[in-house]
């Protein structure tokens, strides 16, 4: 093969706890950083940009990241695979590298994408899971966390779980699915789907949603923060280690027979 | 309750990533090191003595220790394991604290441990199980993996896989099961049940088995190995941080009715 420019897309599982997050900063180990130097690096320093659909804050980890990035490479897909795998740290690792069309953008062509939050029900705490889950010592009402989940999906305008970070104008999306999946007797998942999220939103959903889960509200209080739109009404944002990117859907791509 | 002196039994799990193995060690962070101390600190800072049933190398986890201590605290058992959740870290968790006859010993008093070695036989490699597993790369025959495992129960000399450091003049200890665990399709947990093991045994045996696994040996090499006593026949120690000690047995306790 030539180095003909072509675009990858990478699809991307990662241990957030070392990190700035995915995106980019001057002097701080982030992933987006760690992907553009290693693939730099192929390329024997001429500069990459990698482009995530989802931009994960400090801390957040991934199972299902997917990114792209426009590469000249006189090598073929499972070439970079196993040349990405043996340069980036075990905390990041690369799943599958696939040449794609030149239009595919990872964040503006995906149609949904799936965060869960762990939480971890155990008396003790699992050390196993400290990294990836946050430990929840009060006793939860799983009956009214599930009441207040299912009030969730639908086309709103989800202001009142935004970060004041959150500078976009637009603030409506759809959430396809809210659930909480029980992944062990004393740990579940809190599963979101949506066709995009607003800065913390899942995280301060989370926080909402662990004072009904405590008695503290009841589960119609996490509409009513939806509808104030105000974030002095929601629970305190709940921790970033808790936070994984499970997967990012896109539609079927039509091309040309 | 008053304060007077009792045996207590802990139950733990830990990860051993950050700490230099479970014996005390000056300077160095340590599994019954911090034990100690936060029981010292429950004690007005009088010192404790910790013993565990299993001393893990520096970076092995556990799952199921067993340790005692005699305690002088004027609190009950459910009480001491609240202030220990509260005082020790996230990677150091007490399971149980209950109080136990006078005359428990961890160590001398188990009848069997099991430990168990996680090998992550995924192309990419998990970065969620990064820490408690060693990334194998290679093509594992688990076949021929599963023929070595069966071979191994038995009362035998187990010289062959111990370490130089292992200073034991006793080296016969008895084996009783020794098997592979499919936890998913690319994750295999190497499990060994014994009355005793020898230092590194399981991390030389592990060595050797891999060694099969890619086919470098067949699987009565592994009997080989044992019958010379000749640890320079043997495959290299595997990394530290694949080892968990997943439970320690104790005899059921006759006590006067």
């Amino acid at each position: 093969m030539s180095a003909v420019p072509r675009r990858i897309r990478l699809d991307l599982a990662y241990d957030g706890t070392g990190y700035a997050g995915w995106q980019v900063q001057p002097g701080r180990p982030t992933i987006q950083g760690s992907l553009e130097e290693a693939l730099a690096r192929l390329q024997g320093g001429a500069a990459v940009r990698v482009r995530g659909a989802g931009r994960t804050d400090a801390g957040v980890h991934a199972r299902g990241q997917v990114a792209d990035a426009q590469v000249a490479l006189a090598i073929e897909d499972a070439g970079i695979t196993h040349a990405l795998r043996a340069i980036l740290p075990a905390a990041i690792r690369v799943l599958t590298v696939r040449t794609v069309d030149d239009g595919f953008h990872a964040r503006h062509d995906a149609i949904a994408k799936t965060y869960a939050y762990y939480v971890d029900r155990s008396a003790a705490g699992d050390p196993f899971l400290a990294r990836f889950s946050l430990h929840e010592r009060r006793r939860l009402d799983l009956d009214a966390l599930d009441e207040a989940l299912a009030l969730l999906p639908g086309r709103r305008d989800w202001s009142g779980f935004a970060s004041s970070p959150c500078v976009v104008a637009d603030r409506v999306r759809t959430m396809s699915a809210a659930r909480r999946v029980s992944i062990r007797p004393t740990l579940d998942a809190l599963a979101f789907t949506a066709d995009g999220f607003l800065t913390h939103m899942v995280r301060n959903l989370v926080g909402s949603l662990l004072e009904i889960g405590v008695g503290r509200a009841a589960p119609p209080r996490i509409l009513e923060v939806l509808a104030s739109g105000d974030r002095r009404l929601a629970g305190a944002t709940a921790p970033a280690h808790g936070l994984t990117l499970e997967r990012v859907d896109y539609g079927v791509t039509m091309r040309a027979p």
